[in-house]
């Protein structure tokens, strides 16, 4: 049986929780998982039963190494990114990693932002993703049964059923305009692209050498890097295109299935996410921290660093965290960006 | 000419404008007057050129007395109550003050948290107060003309026309209901009590003796405490009852009249008030310090101790001030004593 690894993505920058969310504590270091844990620590939490920390690799932002290390079990291998170069440059280099340690390598890739709190389901689905993978050539995606028309996601169409939950792939697709996500969840042939793979080391460098040979002749010199690894992946990463997974490998290739995971899962794109998977009060507020609620419905008052107050509101967010205040509908908060940006263009300005 | 004085009121806690107002820093200290200055700053600004410091007594709160008097011109009397007792035993007090001063005293009872920007209306109004108080036994007391059916002040009705915009009082009357409010000011009789007021203190002091027999006993000793006036004041203080001169003195006496000011006048009762005092940007919002506005129409967004954002926002409070936040709707503003109580309800249940 081949080596397992996990690589884990832990280098975004989260900004749609906002002012929780900051540069220097991104959304998988903030305490959003059940238990009031970081998703991070969730993520690896779910993972230590089924790969020891020792094979395990986190990926993460230069500046955020020491912060990322600190949620991580003992033996766990933590390593700073220079510069942000997208998905598939930091899973090619990870795959020179693991191939390095083991000629016979597989690797599951997970993001470290996302919910899933059924363990049991995601170790059984992990294990069929991994048997699939292991089993010859393919590269293995997850693809979540869709639970509303969601625009913020981009989709798997299903093929041919190869096994139990067990589908080839006929396409992705871009993210998808309300309408045409509408008819997605109508057909039932689509899922939603949940950025959790599996595939042995040297199937993906393959497949990265024939759909982006520059990308994988630039990652080339981490092969046979040694020990010298890490300063060889400070030095090539800033040549690599910034480019995603998907786009690189996944869309063009041939050879990849989809596991339709029995796990539940949320990628908490944003407050309501969020909120969603929290307790309610009997009039649907949801309450975090220092929060005092007069006469409101169904908001989400979040006071991390200081009391925050909400009178007389419906379906408003109100959070005060890290210092910063933000007030905004529940149903426009895919546009914290917006503020986040107005404020660096402010700052920009000075 | 008798002497003339000022007492300055300045013993409020202002929950009204919390997060930013707090016991330790009450609405009168707050920065809400032009320029940027406290609105104790500026009533004392007001009167500066017309009564000497040094004639000026400032009553508050024993704990306030330090952060007061740092507001005020050298030479100001600051005087703390040990407990809080309404106006009348403050107002009686400080007419023992002023008469061992001088027998021929008179003076003005000022709020220190009232907003009035036109400094020379204000000086004429005053004076024509000071004459009227001083040419009889007559009380005098300020009724600003109505510009709405507002419910949260006492109204006065006036009587006969005496003089360029003084009138007799003919009676005073409990804040109204909104349907009576609309009466009140179709009629064009009545006024806002604004709480200034202008006597002699041996006027008033008759007055006082003659409507509240108990309280003028209570407070008798300080007619006679010369250099212990301040320990006399705080020993008398705790064994009068609380009660506002309106009602204790001015609504039983038959000698009042009724100056109606040219100068502008706000009692700046509420966020919404004060806003109304404001430069807004193109769309209506009021911004504050570190305030961060996306998508938003009519807002005010304070920023006093961090950064406040409000995104997608219309006609809303969010403000952000002394470590804490509050957002509500702006027609609400009246009703952020509810979120003080609530907060005083779960810290005595601690």
């Amino acid at each position: 049986m081949p080596d397992r690894y996990a690589l884990v993505l832990a280098g975004g920058r989260g900004e749609r929780f906002w002012p929780w969310s900051r540069p220097e504590r991104p959304k998988q270091l903030l305490p959003l998982a059940r238990g009031g844990r970081s998703l991070l620590s969730a993520t690896l939490e779910r993972i230590r039963s089924l790969i020891a920390p020792d094979h395990c690799l986190v990926l993460t932002a230069h500046d955020l190494v020491s912060a990322v290390a600190r949620e991580c079990p003992a033996g766990t291998h933590v390593m700073g990114e220079p510069v942000s170069r997208n998905t598939a440059p930091a899973i090619g280099a990870a795959a020179h990693w693991f191939a390095a340690q083991s000629r016979d390598a597989s690797f599951v890739v997970l993001p470290s932002d996302h919910a899933i709190d059924d363990g049991a389901a995601f170790a059984a689905d992990l294990e069929r993703a991994f048997a699939a993978a292991e089993s010859g050539n393919t590269l293995v995606t997850f693809g979540v049964r869709p639970t509303g028309p969601e625009t913020v996601f981009g989709y798997i169409r299903r093929g041919e059923r190869v096994g139990d939950r067990l589908f080839r792939v006929a396409a992705f697709t871009e993210k998808p305009d309300r309408a045409t996500a509408e008819g997605f969840l109508q057909s039932g042939d689509y899922a939603w692209n949940a950025g959790i793979f599996v595939w042995r080391a040297s199937v993906f460098l393959d497949a990265l050498q024939k759909n982006r040979p520059e990308l994988a002749k630039t990652l080339q010199p981490l092969g046979t890097a040694g020990a010298r690894f890490e300063d060889t992946f400070r030095e090539v990463l800033p040549g690599c295109e910034s480019i995603s997974v998907d786009y690189a490998v996944l869309e063009r290739s041939r050879e990849v299935m989809m596991v339709e995971p029995t796990f539940d899962w949320d990628d908490l794109g944003s407050w309501s996410a969020w909120a969603r998977r929290q307790e309610r009060d009997a009039r649907g507020n949801v309450c975090y921290g220092d929060a005092v609620v007069v006469d409101c419905d169904g908001c989400v008052v979040v006071g991390e660093s200081g009391r925050a107050a909400a009178l007389g509101l419906r379906d408003m967010v109100v959070v005060h965290a890290q210092g910063g205040t933000l007030s905004c509908p529940l149903d426009r908060v895919e546009e914290v960006r917006r503020v986040v940006e107005a404020i660096r263009a402010r700052e920009a300005g000075r």
